[in-house]
């Protein structure tokens, strides 16, 4: 069938009408999207930022929609069903990644938005194992954002395997960061939240942790803690040596975003009277989206939204794209 | 006891006798030093590399010898026994870490050359549980350097978890690197090693690594393979993103040196596609040094020395300072 979506023809352009064609495979579903979510990455690959976007290009990779159609091999969705996607269209499930439970890593896969048409549009079509049901307690356009930057932190959080009641720290509490708060506080650890922005220190206290203001860089010996674990979500650059140094001699920095830009790094933070860790989270795997949307339903996590129709899609990418479009901007058509 | 030793008094000084009283307390049990090695951190403490060298300084933290006086509380060792002793003297056996079994991150432990005075000595007095009953089968003079060498790389390795046949590298095939050579080929991988000295090749096929000359940058991407761990052995700068970016996407690039300057990177790496990880790796447990030991007797892995007198104490500081102590230099009683 003809799909209309929004386009965007060339580096930096607007969104324009767009169509392409597109049928229901025996693995696949068709899900009319009723939310989808405009994110910083977003904005990048319409401004070519890494210098690989493929126009015409229809971004997008947080939906939320209704199950319309299904192809003869799908027996986990009906029609009628709510479901959330992600940053996946498909895997090979039979390489070495798939086999071993992480898809995301499928040398093979379609990534929305990369490899595919994406979620600004009326309908999208994925393998139905990329479809994933909402539980009802998840808040409908509260729960878009999850879908993405949601699975991303939950995701790095888990490989951490930390003990209970750790010490642990979020950097930025944006789109990412806000959510990396809330599941951390949930699973019962001591949560510090790092910022520049008095103004989120409010939000952040709600979400369940400190706030500490890093424009004041005495601020990160003051807090006299050792840190198991640091979440990292900034895209600008930082005191990154400084965070290594308050970690514990075991402690684990996850990095989910980081500065265009090369950072200058003594790596040998990592080996004095220590055994520090960095690592890198890209997205996740089915498994960690089910067990994340299960404990963001149990746990009342959602995502601080702004919502716009459809018709201002323009509008809103200008808004993510000068900082203005809130902490998460989602789409309603 | 006056305990006879070779001081160096001031930076970049000289060795020269030093006399310094040590008894032996309860748990404590003092050795009659046979070998010490000297390695490139004891010159770079010698040069006060770090700035926080403390002078009069003893340096020697590889060290194989017989137990010449056991303290009224020890049990495990008797007076006659073969022992190596590596970079730790004492550690408080009580704090987090110490219960833990990582008495390596102990932070009342002292230092064997940074709180207390080491191994260019007549005698050393330890705590018990730091002298180590070497295996019989271990080479005598062989063994020294596997005290803190080896076991910072075996330590290194096992923390990787490395699933049987795993592809790994190796970066230099000095001190370090030609015994994580030999840890890695007994273990059942399938060891590359990366050096910019071609001579270096034939020693590196007999240790049981593939021998890949790093002064072309081609043969980084030529290698084509993927690998599941990199251990870094260098203390001068390297294309660290060159290597971060043959890692499989959930590899593990340990790092036990690092050169003093810091170096730029784009930690985006260690998420693109992938969950990579570099970490760092400070010696090792006790659990970890009789491992080592263990499975180097086992398997017959030795360290390349070349032995020299203890009267040449300043000849050999120098022949490593320019680098012409051969892969690894001891001093012999």
């Amino acid at each position: 069938m003809k799909i209309k979506a929004f386009g965007i023809k060339e580096k930096g352009g607007k969104a324009e009408p767009f169509y392409y064609e597109r049928n229901v495979g025996a693995n696949e579903v068709r899900v009319k999207i009723i939310y989808c979510a405009i994110a910083r990455g977003d904005v990048q690959f319409i401004s070519d930022d890494w210098g690989d976007t493929k126009f015409p290009l229809v971004p997008g990779h947080e939906i939320v929609g209704i199950v319309e159609e299904t192809g003869a091999n799908v027996a986990g969705l009906k029609v009628g069903d709510r479901v959330g996607i992600g940053y996946q269209q498909e895997a090979c499930f039979d390489c070495e990644f798939c086999k071993a439970g992480n898809e995301q890593f499928c040398t093979q896969q379609k990534v929305i938005g990369v490899h595919c048409y994406g979620g600004l549009a009326e309908y999208i079509v994925v393998d139905n194992r990329f479809a994933f049901k909402l539980p009802p307690a998840l808040h409908q356009v509260g729960s878009v954002p999850l879908l993405s930057s949601g699975l991303t932190v939950y995701s790095g959080i888990m490989k951490a395997q930390l003990p209970a009641n750790s010490v642990v720290g979020v950097l930025g509490a944006g789109g990412l960061g806000h959510l990396a708060i809330q599941f951390l506080n949930k699973m019962g650890h001591q949560v510090y939240a790092f910022s520049h922005s008095p103004e989120k220190k409010e939000m952040i206290n709600q979400l369940g942790a400190e706030f500490v203001l890093t424009s004041n860089p005495n601020n990160l010996t003051a807090i006299n803690k050792k840190f198991d674990f640091i979440i990292s979500t900034l895209n600008v650059p930082y005191d990154l040596e400084g965070f290594l140094k308050i970690l514990k001699p075991q402690g684990k920095f996850c990095i989910v975003a980081t500065p265009l830009e090369k950072q200058p790094i003594n790596l040998g933070l990592l080996y004095d009277y220590a055994q520090r860790t960095i690592y890198g989270n890209y997205v996740g795997s089915r498994r960690n989206m089910i067990d994340m949307l299960d404990f963001a339903a149990k746990h009342n996590i959602e995502s601080a939204v702004d919502v716009m129709p459809f018709s201002q899609v323009n509008e809103a990418i200008e808004k993510v794209r000068i900082g203005k479009g809130g902490i998460r901007l989602v789409l309603e058509n």
